[in-house]
C-alpha cells in the first residue's frame, strides 16, 4: 500500500474545509497524506460536491495531484483503516441552530450554539451521532485519534471520553485566537510565548502569559483594558470588561465569559442583532450561501479571503497542526479538551476539561493548573455540572436530567417559563432527539 | 444578687418581640429570668416603649412582676454581665428594606431582603452593626450566647464568627417550620420526628426524615404534591414544586428554594405585588403600624393574634427554645447557623452552615450530613460563594469583592445594568455602608 | 404472641455472656424480652449450657422467670424475627488468637488480636462468617439491628455494611472506658460530660470533653500526666504518654495508640510477657477456664467478680444501653463504628469509623468532627487503608491485597519476612481461611 | 562586561565537581560560561583548591580558556550577579552523615542519608544553611535560579520553596536513572521515551512510559521481573521486588521504594555491610580519599573513569540539561523537585513534589499527575507529613514537631528508643543544630 496518512473529515460539506484543506497543504511536508475521505450526509451531496472538487483544484495548485480525494455519504469505507478523523458536522444543520436562538429569545433567554438553553439543545442533537461515529470508529479504526471541532465541543467530547473507547480530542479555536492575540500584542514570536489556559470549553481563562522567563499577565490586561483586544473572535461583537474586575482576576477570561460576567448586555445586543440583520445562525447561513457560490467557481483554487469572516478561524490551523504534533511527536503546547484526571482540581476526574496540553505520539499530555480562585472555580464547577448533567441527558433521553441541567446554568431562567422553553425545544427537536420520546 | 438570667434583646422595638415575651413567659419554669433588657436606638424610643408596657403586663399577667423590665437606648449597660443576647435589629428600619426591593424591581431583578441584590444590601449595612455589637460582647459580657435572628441571617453570622469571639448562634424559623409542618403531615408529634436539614441560610434542605425507625422522606414528598404543604412560611405565597424534580430529588428543598428553582414565576409575582398591595416590604410596614396601634392598648396583656399573619412566626419559639437548651443542657435537636467546621463536605471549614444540631450546655453540636448529590452542592458553593464575598465586602467596603459577590448569584443580572444597580445602591444608602465611601 | 424483645447472642458460650445478662437484667424496666437465644457452635456446646444454666440462674433470682431462655446450635431459628443480634464469637477461639501472636512474635512484630499481622489474621478468619450470619439475618430478621462487638470490630463492620443490607453498629469498650475514666478524673456525673472520640475501632482519640459549657480537654490531659490514668483498659499495662506529645495534641489517644506511639516499648514488654506468664491470648485461655468453674456452680445467680479483670468490661454495658437507647429513642451519646458518611474529611464515605454518635429509633446519627490535624489523619487515613485492603482480601482471598495492607502497617515489617509470615498464616488457618486455598 | 552566564557552585570541593564540569564542556556550544565560581568553606579549602586546578585543565583541553574559574571562600562575591547557582554542599561532611548510620544503627533502625532518622538529621542541619544562602540570593542574585542537588534534596527544596523567594529547582539522579534504564530496557532513543515520574523525592513511581504512541510501563514490569532491571543506582545493591506486587501496581517503584516495602531486608543488608566494610558513608569516604589522590595529578584533564562507582552519577548532567533547558527554552521534559501547586491531588498545595515538567525559560511547568491508588497515595501522604513536619522542625527547632515527625515515619521505631536517639541525634549535631539549643 502506499505511504502516508489516511484521513477522514466527517461533515465535509460545511464552509469552513477549505480552511483545513490550505492547512493540510501548509503542512505537505510534515503530514504525508494518502487519502482524504470527504463525507457527509445525503442532504449535504451538492456542498461536500462543490468542497470535493474544490479541494482537488487545491492539492492540484500545490504539487498533491497523488493525494487520493474521495467524496463518500456512506461513513464506514471513510473510517475503515482512517489515521486521523476530523468531525466537524452540525446535526440538524444551520435551522436547527437558528431555531434554538429563536426559542431562547422567545423565552427571554440568550440564545446561542453552545451555551444555555442553545447549548443543550445543540448537545441533544449531537451527541447520538457523535457516539455512534464513535462506535464505528471502535470497530473500523481503533487506533485512529479522533479531532472533534463539532460543537458543543466541550459537551461532545465529555461523552465521547465516558461513552466509548476512541482516542478522542476536542478542538476549539478560542485559545488559538487567544494564543495568537497575545503574541501580537507583547510583539513576540507565538512560539516563544507560553500561555497556558485552562477551564471548559467556551469557559477558560488564560493562567500564565510566560515570555522570555516573566510573566506578562497583568502586562496584558493592561493592553487590553486600553483598548486593544485582539483576543475576541470575529463572531462576538467587541465589548469591554469591567475594568476592576479584570485588572483583579490574575487571570484573563475568554471571549465567551462575558455570556456570564455581563450577560444582560449580550441580551440586548441579541435581541437587536435579531431584530436587525438577523440572529448570528441567520447571518451564518446568509454568509454560507455566498461562501458556496464562491466555491463553486472552477477558476478557484485557493482558500478565498472571505472565509474568515466566518468566524471559526484557525479551528483548521488547530486540527492540521494537532495532527502534524501527533505524528511528529512534536511536543508542542496546544490548547485542547481532553479527560480532566486531576488536572483541575474540584472537578471529576472522568470530565472533559479544555487546557493546554504538551502534544506527544501519545496524544495531549495536560500540564497542572494551579488551583483556581474559588469564586471562578465555583462558577467552572456549576457549569460543569450543567454539562454532566446534559450529556447524560443526551445519552439518556431522562428529562429530570435535563430540567436538572437547566436550573444549574445561569444563562437560563427558571420557573414554569423553563419548563415550557424545554418542552418546545424538545418537541421542535424530535427527529434528532429520539432518546426524548 | 438575685438568682435567674439576664436576658438582653436588641432591636426590641419589633413588632416581634411580644413573640418572643411569650415564649420566655411559657418556659417560665426552666428558663429563670432576673433582668430583660430591651434594647433599640433612638429612632425607635417611641416603640420600644410600646413594647415595654405590653412586655410589662404580659409577664404581670402572668405572676412574674419580680423579672425587672429594663429599657435602654444605650447598648453598654444592657450587654454587661448578660447570659443571652437576642439580636434581631434592622439597620435602616423597613425604609430600607423596601428600598432595596425596590432598586431591585427597577433593575429587573428580584427584591427581597436576604436574597439577591436586596440581600447584598441587607448584609452591607446590618453586619458593621452586628460586629460593633459583638465587640461590646467581647467586654461587657465574654460568656454570654448571642442568638442572631437579625437578616441576612446566615451572612451575619458567618461574619460574627470570623471576625469576633463571641459564642454565637443564628437563627431562622424556616426549618421550624418545616419541623412542624412535617410533624402535621405525618400526624407524628413534633419529638418523635427527626428531622436532618443542612445547607445555607434559606437555602437548606430536610435530607432525613426519621420517624419509628423509618425514612420517611418520599412520604412527605408525596403528601406535598398532593397538594398538602404546610412548610411554606406565611410570607411566601403558595406555589407547586415541579413533580418530578422533587419526587427525584432525595431530599425536600425549603421554601427560599423556589426563588431559584423558579425565579421567573417569583418575578412576575413580586411585579404584580409592586404594582398592587405593594412590594412585601410596603405590605409589612402597613401591618407593623397596626400591630402597633393594637400594642398601645393598655388592656391588652397577651401576644395579639394578629402578630402571627407577620410572616416571622417560630422565630421567638426557636430562640426561646435554644436559650433554653443550652440553659439546661437539654440535647435536644435544633437547626442552627453555626461554623461548618467539616459539616457540610465541599465547603470551607470556617463558614456559616444551617443545620441540624444538638443542642448541650456548650452550644451547637453540628449532626453530620451526608454528602450532598453534586448538582445541589454545586448550587450550595456557589452561594456560599457569593455569601462569603459579601461579608468580605461589608467588612471592607472593596467594590471589586462586591461586584464579583454579585456576578456569582443566580438572582442577579450581570453586564452594565448590575455595575448602575450596585452603584446606585451604595449611594443611596450610604449612611450605613460608610466602608464604601 | 407475647409482648417483648426477641435478643440473639451469637457466640454466647464466651465468658463475658453473665455480663451482658447482668445489663438486661439492670434494664428490665426499660428494655422488655420475650426471648433470649443463646447460640454458639458444636464446640461450644458445653460452655454455652453452662452459660445458659447461670443465664436461667440469674433472670430467676431477678423475677425474669418470664424471659424464655433457649440453647441452639442451629442460627436459623434463633435468629428468625429476632429484634437485636448480638455478635461476639471468636472464630477460631482463642486456640487461633495465641496462634495469631506466636506467629508474629516469631517474625519479631507485635502479636495483638486486632491490630497489625494479629489483627489481619483474625480479619480473614471472621469476616466470611459474619457475612455468612448478615446473609441469613437479610432472610430470616431483616428488620433486626445487629450489634456487633466480634473483633477486630472496625473491619468487621465494614465487611458487613459494605457486603450486606443489615442494619449494623459495632461496639468497643475501648471509648465507653474513657467515657467513665473522664468523668471519674473531672469528678463530675457521666451523663453531664460530653465527650466526642473519632477515628478508628482501637484507633480514636477524644476530640471534645465539655462539662458545664467548659471544654476540660487540657484539663484531663494534665490529670492523666499527673499520673492519674483510668482511660486505659484491664487488659493493658500501665504505662505513660510522652509528656510534651500529648500535652501539644489538642486532643486523648486511646490507649491501644501506644501501639504506634511507642512500638518498641510494646514490643519488649510482649517478648517478656510471652516468655514468662505467656501471651495475652495465653492469659485469658488459663483465666477463661477459671470463670466456667465458677459459673459451672449451682449455687451462682450473680456475675462473678471475677470477670471484670478480663479485660472486656462495659462491653456489655455498652451493648444493652445501645439496644435500649435504639428501642427507647433515647438520644443518648453513644461511641460507635457505622458507616463514615463524610463525618471524618479525609476518609472514604462508605468505610466504616468508630465516632460519638446521637441514638435514634432509627440508629445512630454521628456527630460531625472536625476536622483532624495532619499528622494525625495521615495515620488514621494509613490505617484505614490497611482495614480496607485486609477486608477486601479477608472476602476474595486476593494474597496481593493482603500483601497490600500489611506493607502499609505500621506494626508490620516488611520484606522478605513479611512474605514468610504472611504465607504461615495463611496455611495455618487455612480451615477458617477457605478464601486463600 | 562579557557575553555569557555566572555560573555558581557551592560546595564545589565535592568529589562530584569534575562531572558538573564536564556536562557543562558537552554543552559549550549552547551554554555559553563566561564565569565559574567554585565555592566552599574553610574546612574545605584543600579540596576546592583540587577540584579547582582540575577544573582549569580540563576546561583548558577543551578550549575553554576563556571561561574565568574563580574559588572562593566567600559566597557573597560568588553570588553577586550569579545567573546559576549550583547547590551540593554536605553539612558537617561525610563525619556527620556515617554519625547519622551508626546512630541509627545502634538503636535497630535503617541508617541512610535521605530516608529515616538519618534523613531528619541530614535535613536538620542542612536547612539552616540552606536558607542563608537563599537570603543571601535573594540580595546579590534575585534572578538567578537556584539547582539544589544537596541532600536531602526533596525537604531542601520545601524549605527554600516555602521560606524564601528564590526560584528554586531540586534535583535528583534516581529519575534521570530511571530514564535512561526505561529507554535501554526498550531498546529506544532516550529523547523518544515520554516517562512520567511523581511522588516526593525518593520516594517516586513511573506512572507512565509512552513510546511511539503505546504504554509500554507493563513491557518494562516484565523485563524488570526478568532480571533485567537498570534502575538502580550504583550504591544501591540488586535486589529483587516481590513480582505480584510489582505486577500489580501500574506504576514503577523507584529503587529507594524498597526502603518501604522490604525493610527488613535492607536493615539485614546494612547491619552486615556495617559489621565488613563498613556502612555506606564509610565506604564512600574511602572512595573519596582516592579520587581526590586522582585528581590531584597534574597529568589529569578528564573526568576519571572512578567517579561512576560513587553513586551520584546523573547528577551532574541533570543539572546541566536543566541549565541549559532553562537558558534555551528548551520545553523538554525533565524530572525535578518544585511546588506542587495542585499537581499531586491530596497534598497541600505549597510542598515540593518531584515530577516530571517541561522546562521552560520560565522554570518548570509540571505534567499533570493521574490521581494515585489510594493505598500508594497514603503512604505519600504520610511521608510528606513526615518532610513537612521535620521542615518545621529544622527551622524552628521545635522537639514536639520533631517528634511528631519521627513517630509518623515507618522506618522509624517508636517508644523510649526514639526518645533516646532523638536526643542523641540532636546533641552530637549541636553545632549544626543551633536551632534546638
Amino acid at each position: 500500500m502506499k505511504q502516508g496518512l489516511k484521513i477522514t473529515i466527517i461533515g465535509a460539506g460545511s464552509s469552513y474545509t477549505p480552511e483545513l484543506i490550505e492547512g493540510l497543504i501548509n503542512r505537505k511536508h510534515e503530514l504525508p497524506i494518502r487519502e482524504l475521505w470527504l463525507v457527509d450526509i445525503d442532504e449535504g451531496k451538492e456542498k461536500v460536491n462543490i468542497i470535493g472538487d474544490l479541494t482537488r483544484r487545491m492539492l492540484t495548485k500545490n504539487g498533491l495531484d497523488d493525494v487520493e480525494v474521495h467524496i463518500s455519504l456512506d461513513r464506514i469505507p471513510a473510517l475503515q483503516g482512517a489515521d486521523f478523523v476530523c468531525s466537524q458536522f452540525r446535526a440538524g444543520c444551520l435551522e436547527s441552530r437558528i431555531r434554538d436562538e429563536r426559542i431562547s429569545l422567545k423565552y427571554g433567554m440568550i440564545g446561542q450554539e453552545t451555551n444555555g438553553l442553545g447549548g443543550f439543545a445543540n448537545a441533544c442533537r449531537t451527541i447520538p451521532i457523535a457516539l455512534e461515529i464513535c462506535k464505528e470508529m471502535e470497530e473500523y479504526c481503533p487506533e485512529a485519534w479522533l479531532l472533534n471541532f463539532t460543537n458543543p465541543s466541550g459537551m461532545v467530547t465529555e461523552a465521547i471520553l465516558k461513552y466509548t473507547n476512541v482516542k478522542a480530542v476536542g478542538l476549539c479555536n478560542v485559545p488559538v485566537i487567544m494564543q495568537k492575540g497575545v503574541s501580537q500584542m507583547l510583539g513576540a514570536d507565538e512560539k516563544d510565548i507560553v500561555l497556558q489556559v485552562a477551564g471548559l470549553n467556551h469557559l477558560i481563562w488564560a493562567r500564565q502569559i510566560l515570555h522570555e522567563g516573566k510573566d506578562k499577565l497583568q502586562e496584558v490586561v493592561e493592553k487590553i483594558l486600553s483598548g486593544n483586544d485582539p483576543l475576541v473572535p470575529q463572531n462576538i461583537p467587541p465589548f469591554e470588561w469591567p475594568p476592576e474586575l479584570l485588572r483583579n482576576m490574575g487571570m484573563i477570561p475568554c471571549a465567551y465569559l462575558r455570556y456570564y460576567y455581563t450577560s444582560q448586555d449580550i441580551m440586548e445586543q441579541e435581541l437587536e442583532e435579531a431584530k436587525g440583520e438577523g440572529t448570528r445562525g441567520e447571518v451564518v447561513k446568509a454568509m454560507e450561501k455566498r461562501l458556496f457560490d464562491i466555491y463553486r467557481n472552477p477558476e478557484l483554487s485557493d482558500k478565498p479571503k472571505e472565509l474568515e469572516k466566518r468566524g471559526g478561524q484557525y479551528y483548521s490551523e488547530a486540527a492540521c497542526e494537532l495532527m502534524s504534533s501527533i505524528f511528529n511527536d512534536k511536543r508542542t503546547i496546544m490548547h485542547v479538551n481532553t479527560r480532566n484526571n486531576g488536572a483541575i482540581a474540584g472537578l471529576p476526574e472522568d470530565c472533559a476539561v479544555e487546557m493546554s496540553c504538551m502534544i506527544t505520539k501519545s496524544g495531549p499530555l495536560p500540564l497542572n493548573v494551579a488551583p483556581f480562585p474559588t469564586d471562578t472555580l465555583r462558577l467552572i464547577q456549576l457549569m460543569k455540572e450543567f454539562e454532566s448533567l446534559t450529556v447524560e441527558a443526551a445519552v439518556t433521553g431522562n428529562r429530570n436530567a435535563a430540567h436538572k441541567a437547566l436550573i444549574l446554568n445561569p444563562l437560563v431562567t427558571t420557573g414554569t417559563i423553563l419548563e415550557q422553553a424545554l418542552e418546545e425545544t424538545i418537541q421542535e427537536n424530535l427527529d434528532f432527539m429520539p432518546q426524548f420520546r
